[in-house]
């Protein structure tokens, strides 16, 4: 019987096959620049996504919150890095993941690292997260002065260890030139390699965010890459030229539930608390909520002629419909949505269903209903 | 001690002695108007609150979906409403619920009605909703051919009983003129009512959104009031002139954990994921994702200064900081945030802290861990 039988409400579908294709891809290109990859799991924050990266190659992860490293601990991996500013008020927690799982965080600033320097019980890594231009964290690169200060307290603490520098170059989302991003970043971390390596021979320069590591073909030096979207995709990414339309890996399948065909708009169950309220901008200015595509057994198939929700309420979404999606479509039918963001939907929707009519898990649901049956 | 004390990561607080005044001022204005107040639960989502409404005489309430409907079932409401057009896919959920609880539902066509109406196992209400101008959902006023279809079409099961009219005119969040906008939906219900009322003399009708009810004095022969976000009040709501930014009941408390001086900027563990991506723009024209209060013992005191979150993004927010906020704070201390869009940021949170350090339930949650200590 087709997953779609089962569905009445709005649902994340996940396309295994598609996912699979993103890591492999990505994968592929780092071992081929020699370079390790680490998987920011912020978006699909899933055991079982998490499974299929280690066919691929896959040993170290990196997460954003300390509830999402707990969801991942103790399931084999090497290393789990928590790439956010470290929260001191967490450090209680902090010791009692890394009493039984190598974890990593980030550090930009001398009172947290005091503060981790003075209550660690179990061994910490850290990298030195650097700005390397984007303005929303890290340390300036230039800031000789900090990143020593940052070093020197740790070193106080036998249980802190530095492990590098990491920069996460966002402003890719918002520039054309990403490469010329890129080459900045490459620079600056290898700079401070070059610096910090004869005290340091071990550190590791790691740099990643999606619409970089989709684009840029040469790391340089770099050790790492850390792009996390790419296992989904979203239009978000195939806007910025990151993937095609048809490598985008989830669906949010949404009932249709009324059609106004002198208006051109289809009515639908599916709002900000499901696709979250990320939005692109059309060519004349209107908004864009998420791309209509048709479901069928397979999967999702793209319309000839383009449609997309052109705004939502808490639970609405309104459709502007194509002559094609109107002439196909009817109340009672299921639609898919390709979101604008596929993080935030994920994390708004808290699990998937795969193509087999199986649930896949998310950090927000917790393991418990893992491979479950609808 | 303290429920600060327990705090490590963002949380939602509630002060419950500021929601209750808001319930008893809007359950005290429908009184003296002679209305029925029967408030929109797609708020709050909890029990707990919904417990204290009954204090100031609620009975019936709505929702906007099934599985929020499912969350109230059985609870002691006299009637639960589902405020969205109702999705077919859904009629096998609904002969559930109706089987146990006075359920009413929402038509808006000709398809879901006879749907409803051939596959109804038990009695359910229903409300024709009314597109008075806002253009999201509902039949149009004028449209008299589709407003007797749908009832011809329900009059043929006697499972489907007809309440009346319902109009969410959610167009008085982007106009300024609310009373022009209230005046035309209350003359729009009143002539449906003139013109139905032969046939259905017990039929209702029904208002509501929170701008308007908080604006509006005189709601004419309208029945029921149906405003939702008054429970717990945001930001937007202080711009649309709601409400005073001290009648705002929820804050979420988020750590700080670096600090800009120079910038004038503070970085916390606060992004989209926590506060949703609702954005008001300042007159700058900067965007504010929230508006930065002080955390005490006693709830929160809104500062002598406007500081605010100026950019999130999926776990980050940055904030432009006052002189004073900056005086004040040091890594590692909690921060409030007035949210922008609280029935969103309540679903991103999925439950609260009472200043008392209790939790309060969220649909999302579920029931489990109401009134849990941490």
């Amino acid at each position: 019987m087709s997953y779609l039988k089962n569905i009445t409400s709005p649902t994340l579908l996940l396309n295994e096959q598609i996912c699979r294709k993103n890591i492999e891809s990505m994968a592929a290109k780092a071992h081929r620049q020699g370079k390790e990859l680490v998987p920011h799991f912020k978006t699909a924050q899933s055991h079982k996504v998490g499974e299929w990266t280690k066919e691929y190659g896959i040993r170290q992860i990196t997460v954003s919150s300390i509830k999402m490293a707990e969801y991942f601990c103790n399931n084999g991996w090497e290393n789990i890095h928590i790439a956010f500013p470290f929260n001191p008020l967490e450090v209680h927690k902090l010791n009692a993941l890394a009493a039984s799982q190598s974890i990593s965080v980030q550090l930009i600033n001398e009172a947290v690292t005091e503060t981790l320097a003075t209550n660690l019980s179990s061994t910490v890594g850290f990298f030195i997260e650097i700005d390397a231009g984007y303005g929303r964290t890290g340390v300036e690169v230039s800031d000789f002065g900090l990143i020593e200060s940052i070093l020197r307290i740790a070193n106080k603490s036998d249980k802190l260890q530095f492990k590098g520098f990491y920069i996460h170059p966002g402003h890719t989302y918002y520039t054309e030139d990403k490469h010329k991003i890129y080459d900045e970043s490459i620079s600056a971390l290898s700079m401070l390699k070059t610096k910090y390596s004869t005290e340091y021979p071990n550190l590791k320069t790691r740099v990643g965010d999606t619409p970089g590591c989709a684009a840029v073909d040469d790391f340089g030096d770099v050790d790492q890459i850390g792009p996390g979207n790419f296992v989904f995709y979203d239009m978000m990414q195939v806007n910025l030229g990151s993937c095609k339309i048809d490598e985008v890996a989830v669906a949010l399948a949404v009932p249709v539930v009324d059609i106004k065909k002198d208006k051109k708009e289809i009515l639908i169950h599916g709002g900000g608390v499901h696709l979250a309220k990320d939005v692109l901008l059309e060519p004349d200015g209107s908004k864009n909520f998420g791309e209509i595509v048709f479901l069928d057994e397979n999967g999702w198939v793209i319309p000839l002629q383009r449609s997309y929700v052109k705004s939502i309420s808490q639970e609405h979404g309104l459709i502007k419909a194509s002559d094609e999606l109107l002439s196909k479509v009817k109340v009672g039918d299921l639609l898919g949505i390709l979101p604008i963001h596929s993080c935030m939907t994920a994390d708004c929707m808290k699990r998937y269903m795969s193509l087999d009519g199986n649930w896949v898990d998310h950090t927000e649901s917790g393991t418990s209903n893992l491979y479950d049956k609808i």
